[in-house]
Formats: C-alpha cells, structure tokens, sequence
C-alpha cells in the first residue's frame, strides 16, 4: 500500500519500468520463487538494482506490479492474461462469460484456470507473487484492492446474474459461494495436495452447485 | 522424501532433536517465515548449524518434522495439537468428532482450524511450512505422505461414516467433498483474502452441504 501513483510517476522512464516488469515475469517463470532476486531482475531488464529499490519495496511488490501490467493490458508478453476468467485476469474490465447457463460458464472459468496453472510461465510467478502475499500483510492488501478485488466483484456479478435469473436463492451469501467455488481449486494448487484437471474443475463446480447432501 | 528415519537415527541426540523441533515451532511462531532462519534455530536449541544440516536439509523440511513431533504427541509445548480435527493434528491415530450430526461434526471441526489461525503461535509456523511446501515440491510430497495423508484420510473417513448413515450419496467423490469443506478456508487464510470468523467456518460447511442451487 505505500506506492502509489505519484507525481514522480511523470518522471520515471516508462522504458524501464516496462522491462523490469516484463523481465520480473519472465524470470519467475524460469526460476521459480526461490531463485527470484531483485539483481536477477534487475540484470535482466539491463539496469541497475538501485533503480528497482527506488519504485519497489520488494521482489514481491514488483511481481505484483507485473501482474497488474498484464492484467491491463499494456504488457501482452505472457499467456497470463488472455484465458477468459482466469485468476490473472483482474483489470477493472474483466467479466465473466454469462451464456445464461451458469454451470457451463463456471466449468469454462475454472478449466481456464486450470490450464494456466498447468503452464509455469504463469504458474510459477503466480506462486511466487502468492508466497509474498502469505509472508506480507501490506503486499496482500495491495493485493486484495488492485487484482483480487475487481476479480472478485467479476465472479459476484456473474453469480448475482444467476440469482435474478432464479438459478441461486436471493439470500445467497456471494462471499461465501465465490470461496466455494475458487476455494477448493486454490486450495489444492497451493499446497499441491492433488491433481488439477479438467475433470476436477468439473465435478467441483457440479458439486459447489449441487451440496454434498443427497438430493 | 529423502530423509527417513534410517540406522543412524540411533546414533542422534534425541535431546538435541527435540530441542531443535521444539525452537523451529516456536521461533517460527514469534518471527514468521521470513526471519526465520537455520542459524536462529541452531542457536535457540544450543546446538551447531552444521547439527541441523547433517540431519535435514531445509528449515522447511525442520518445520515439517516440528510438526510431526508435535502431532505425534512426543510434544506438546504448544497448542498446536491440541484442538479437535484441527489441521495441526496429523497422527495416524487422529479422528474426527462423529456424533452423528455430520453438520454439527464439521462446524466443530473448521471452528478449531479458525482459532488455530487465529493464534500467532500456530499460524506462523504453519504459513512458514506451507509457503515451503508452496515453493518445494519434495517437501509438498512428504508433507502430503507424513501429515496431509493422514489427516485427509481421517476427513474422509467421517464423510464414508455419514455415506453409511444415508446423510450423503453413495456415489459422493470423498476428494472432491473434503475440498469443497477445507479449501474455502484454506484459501482464505493462505490468501489473506477475508475475515477468519465461526460464522464463516459456519456457513462454508451450511453451504458446502447444502450447494449453491436454490432448493
């Protein structure tokens, strides 16, 4: 939370900034978190690790710049922000599909990101940028107000759709429902406690909609 | 996966492993993952750097077994064991509370995980180890062997009591159930992205039973 957009934005050169954020996603992608340093970044994008420590407090801060450049659409080096729904897509203008069918669109949400999950260039910057956000409360609110929180309002617009079509009970608590759905897909990517498949994206959105109770 | 308990085993100081097990767990839960360090642990327990290294090959891999000390119960400094179906309880012996009233069962059961959260001593250790699992995969497979495994496997064995009991269907896929149950959570700790309440745990487990499809 402490950089903002300032006035000595103006003065930065929008080169630099433009490689160091590209070079900080590419290299998470090839190294991984462990071996992620400011210096790599830094020697990548060709300038000096002061310049990085000037803009940026941490590896993390400038992992989660990177996410927010691709998420808006002035980056474009990646994959990470193209699959509909995917959890890197976190721009202001982001939807989900809504074909009316609210169990074919979540499945077509949560295969997308499964299939980003299943490529390190995106899987591993993104496990990097979340480890930050575990270690570092100021990193994960900046987190929650830049990229999370428009992804979340996304996914609550779709399911309030789905309420005013009569699909969900109006007195669903959409906080909960979204952890429902995403949760259990985060949940096993994170702590690698089992496969990620498409048939797995599946039968969590068959059964999040349908309860675990018998019918 | 590479260290198990081998012939050379006997030949260590139980003492010395015990006091090194017991100031991972603890110095963990005062400083957090990113301060935490072998040469701090090494100089709580009073002993050498080089002892931890001869027998572990990470302060991830330290933390997984301060965990297993404590979950084995040959513990007990902590609170981390204490709790019932809390995640901190991973000992082949575990159970989860079976009254009958599964809905009841497993608010009991996530209401713990959250005061475990809710308590720096167990948080912090348990964010450190699994930002390592996060970032390791070796260590994110014996994590699921040694403690995971157990642990899930207890899950399930509540869900296949109440299949018996007619409460859930037959046909019910036990993996998905049990993270549709705890990766809301889990995920919402791991991500900071929400309040860690009873009433949460509450409505993930109402929800979770129930599904989101208006009945």
């Amino acid at each position: 939370m402490r950089r903002r957009t300032t006035p000595d934005a103006g003065r930065r050169s929008e080169a630099s900034r433009h490689a160091i954020l590209t070079a900080a996603f590419e290299l998470a992608g090839e190294v991984g978190y462990a071996k992620l340093s400011v210096e790599g970044i830094a020697a990548r994008a060709g300038v000096g690790k002061q310049t990085i420590y000037r803009w940026w407090p941490s590896k993390g801060a400038v992992l989660l710049d990177a996410f927010l450049h691709l998420s808006e659409g002035d980056g474009g080096e990646s994959d990470g922000g193209e699959s509909d729904g995917g959890e890197s897509d976190g721009g202001g203008g982001m939807a989900l599909p809504d074909t009316g069918d609210l169990e074919a669109d979540l499945k077509l949400v949560l295969r997308a990101t499964v299939d980003e999950f299943a490529d390190p260039r995106y899987d591993r910057p993104l496990r990097a940028l979340t480890i930050e956000i575990t270690n570092d409360p100021a990193l994960a609110a900046r987190y929650a107000e830049r990229l999370d929180g428009p992804m979340k309002e996304a996914k609550k617009a779709r399911l309030r759709a789905a309420q005013e079509a009569g699909q969900l009970p109006a007195g669903l608590d959409l906080d909960v429902a979204v952890d429902l759905i995403w949760g259990p897909l985060l949940s096993r990517w994170l702590r690698r406690s089992g496969p990620l498949t498409h048939a797995y994206a599946d039968a969590v959105v068959e059964t999040a909609l349908r309860g675990l109770y018998a019918r």
